[in-house]
């Protein structure tokens, strides 16, 4: 049999076998059933049956040979910083035109149905300006620290590059991540639901480690980041985080910060508000009391239902979402599918996902299917055996100190309907019977 | 202290206290001794002394403001699919001319001195072609199973979306890393060196989960994966491996296989040469012997002293090398630097890494500043206090097996002079006075 194989696999003999395209492509089902059916099980019959496999695509299946297996390609470094295939032109950051005034403050949105894993690559995470993207010299930028210190000091990029380097992959998540919903608007892209989330590879000096060096004072309790951006946005971090795990960035998944993401230094505050993770990192104030910025009062408060509003709510509380099937990845025919989504928590590492198909009345545990990691984005899977009925998809997480994501009508509840921030709502994706997938809220 | 500080930093009453520029821009323990020197620790006093540290770029210096914190910047998706930096447009692929004919059978290397973390960025993974970079179209590729099967399959890309997905962050090694060292080249970058080498996250289907689909015959051993390239590169896979870890892959760091690694689909064997990670996969054929395919007859073996030749040496030994400093990577001024590197072992995960100062006289345990995982590459770090003497630095790697990672000596007491692969020998920095970092080689 293998000889047969292999000399099919030098020629094309096996295309004259061919006789006539069907009308369609067949379903993974349909493979497996032909096969089934025409071999009885026979595994020795198989390697000649191969080529009766209808395709509409038949001369370019094995054991014929696509244009690419009988020609040489192109050679090393034609291109020495890679790119993906022009096939996934469609993997890419979007806007919402309507959702801001302008281009310069705005958002863009991570592709959240075509990625996998845990890793979202550089190029595709989401965007936030407060005054746009600014274009910073690495050799002219610089760390002033500042402040209630023994030592104040400024740093170079070369200068930051000689303290202990840390690496931690952890997620960020804009806290108006999924604002758009609570406000009862229904987008049509889990990539626009949900797509204010990534999770990279951040490296470099923990903020501990350069308290230190400057010999910040123990009565300190408040420290104030600024950016070097038009808008030096800035935000006031408790130093009970800054001795936690608050890391003074300099690259993202192996290489240098993107410019999007704040190059050439950043702050990352593991499981809180991006918001806080200051880009374009240029001074840290050590003080006593929180600096009330704008963008910690006038913004990134949570309004409750009796008028007041609540400010700090630092943390990026339990939350997931199911990414395929999404509006952007539906369903085709009956049969198996693999269900999958992400799960995350500002809290800590976790626990459990479960997943409903029928809009909350029953749920199955899921697995897990990347490392887990704390304040990581994680990966859950699960097999359906779809029959061609409408179902209701509905993800559920439950992280490490016990937290359950809630309802929308537990959600609303305690924070009313006027907030933005901090929706981390089951969502639901309505499967229609033509396998379209649509987003519905379950009240 | 504050409100002095933040008039500054919204003008620039500083930059006249600036009264000329010093002839080279202080190092690091200057600036520590200048402030700790002017200011007595009095922290009280600090924030008027900022102006005074000295420096080539002050007026670029916080409290004054460069022009980019004065300006609006670009907006959101000017570029939906971002990119690096300008200024790092240094880090990239390279190959070395004399290396190889031509291009379309050859190598590029991963700059390894410039990447931070665990995760090497899908752009700058290097490359091994041998009948150079196919662009595929994945509407039309198709991965056939047959064989020692019940159920021959033939898999469309969509078909393989839909089998429970697995994703495991995990290095990926050529087994020629290394190989002109040991014929004798002492290459003058860490890239060349080591750069066959990078580590992703890569996600797809669990091959195990394949082979029970098709019902591979329990008498079954021996698989033959085969490339849609030109060269229909093929390697001979144990059954056992295949049902332990090796994964059919369609995605690396989150998003779709990279051209260059293999899209849409290709093979990956944890901690194994990568050149069994066939590429471009089409075909697996179950069997139970080897194929004895050229890449694993004339080549991919090791020729031992006796003039015999081991063959299906598959795994990747425990090795490390320091990125930091390297010959890109020099030193500068005497002081505190930050020594890093990178370990990795086929077989499981690293235990302890040692770096040497004197030439592997003495030993230092360092620390890991990475999650640790199995058949991943591990960072390593640790502190050293360069007093500007010559050092030869080295970095010893031990996996968790006990492995040792073994020096020139003992690695030829065993193998001779005679192999290019699987040299995993202990490698050697000598920094000169001057700072700069050449490659040596002690026997």
């Amino acid at each position: 049999m293998s000889r047969i194989v292999k000399a099919a696999s030098s020629g094309d003999k096996f295309k004259k076998g061919v006789a006539s395209k069907p009308l369609h492509e067949p379903t993974l089902e349909e493979r497996r059933k032909f096969l089934l059916g025409g071999l009885g099980l026979m595994g020795g019959a198989a390697a000649s049956s191969l080529a009766m496999v209808p395709s509409a695509n038949a001369s370019n299946l094995p054991p014929n040979l696509p244009s690419w297996s009988k020609n040489l390609g192109t050679g090393v470094v034609t291109n020495p910083y890679g790119q993906p295939s022009r096939f996934e032109a469609n993997v890419k950051r979007r806007t919402v035109d309507w959702l801001t005034a302008d281009r310069i403050a705005s958002i863009s949105f991570t592709p959240l149905a075509d990625l996998k894993g845990i890793i979202t690559p550089s190029s595709v995470v989401f965007e936030r300006y407060h005054a746009g993207l600014p274009e910073i010299n690495p050799n002219e930028h610089r760390l002033m620290i500042h402040g209630m210190v023994d030592r104040p000091i400024i740093l170079t990029m070369d200068d930051l590059m000689r303290f202990p380097s840390t690496s931690m992959i952890r997620f960020l998540e804009c806290p108006a991540n999924g604002g758009m919903e609570w406000r009862g608007a229904q987008m049509d892209r889990v990539q626009f639901t949900h797509g204010m989330l990534a999770c990279c590879e951040w490296t470099g000096v923990l903020l501990s480690t350069l308290l230190a060096e400057v010999g910040a004072s123990k009565k300190a309790s408040w420290i104030l980041a600024e950016g070097a951006d038009g808008a030096h946005m800035s935000r006031s971090i408790p130093m009970a985080k800054a001795l936690d795990d608050t890391l003074i960035v300099y690259a993202q998944n192996g290489e240098a910060l993107r410019p999007e993401q704040g190059y050439p230094l950043r702050m990352i505050n593991p499981g809180w508000e991006g918001n806080t993770c200051i880009k374009w990192l240029r001074r840290l104030e050590i003080g006593d009391k929180p600096w009330y910025q704008r963008e910690e009062t006038s913004k990134y408060t949570d309004l409750m239902p009796d008028g007041t509003a609540r400010e700090f709510t630092f943390v990026q509380e339990c939350n997931s979402v199911i990414t395929s099937p999404s509006p952007e990845k539906p369903m085709r025919e009956k049969g198996k599918y693999w269900i999958e989504g992400l799960a995350w928590s500002g809290r800590g590492k976790i626990k459990q996902v479960d997943v409903s198909f029928d809009g909350g009345v029953s749920w199955r545990e899921t697995r897990f299917t990347s490392i887990v990691l704390p304040r990581a984005l994680t990966r859950f899977g699960i097999e359906f055996d779809w029959d061609g009925s409408p179902a209701l998809l509905q993800s559920r997480a439950i992280d490490e100190t016990g937290y359950v994501q809630p309802t929308y009508a537990q959600l609303r509840t305690v924070r009313g309907t006027s907030s933005i921030y901090h929706k981390n709502a089951i969502h639901t994706w309505k499967v229609n019977p033509n396998g379209g997938v649509v987003n519905v809220q379950l009240t």
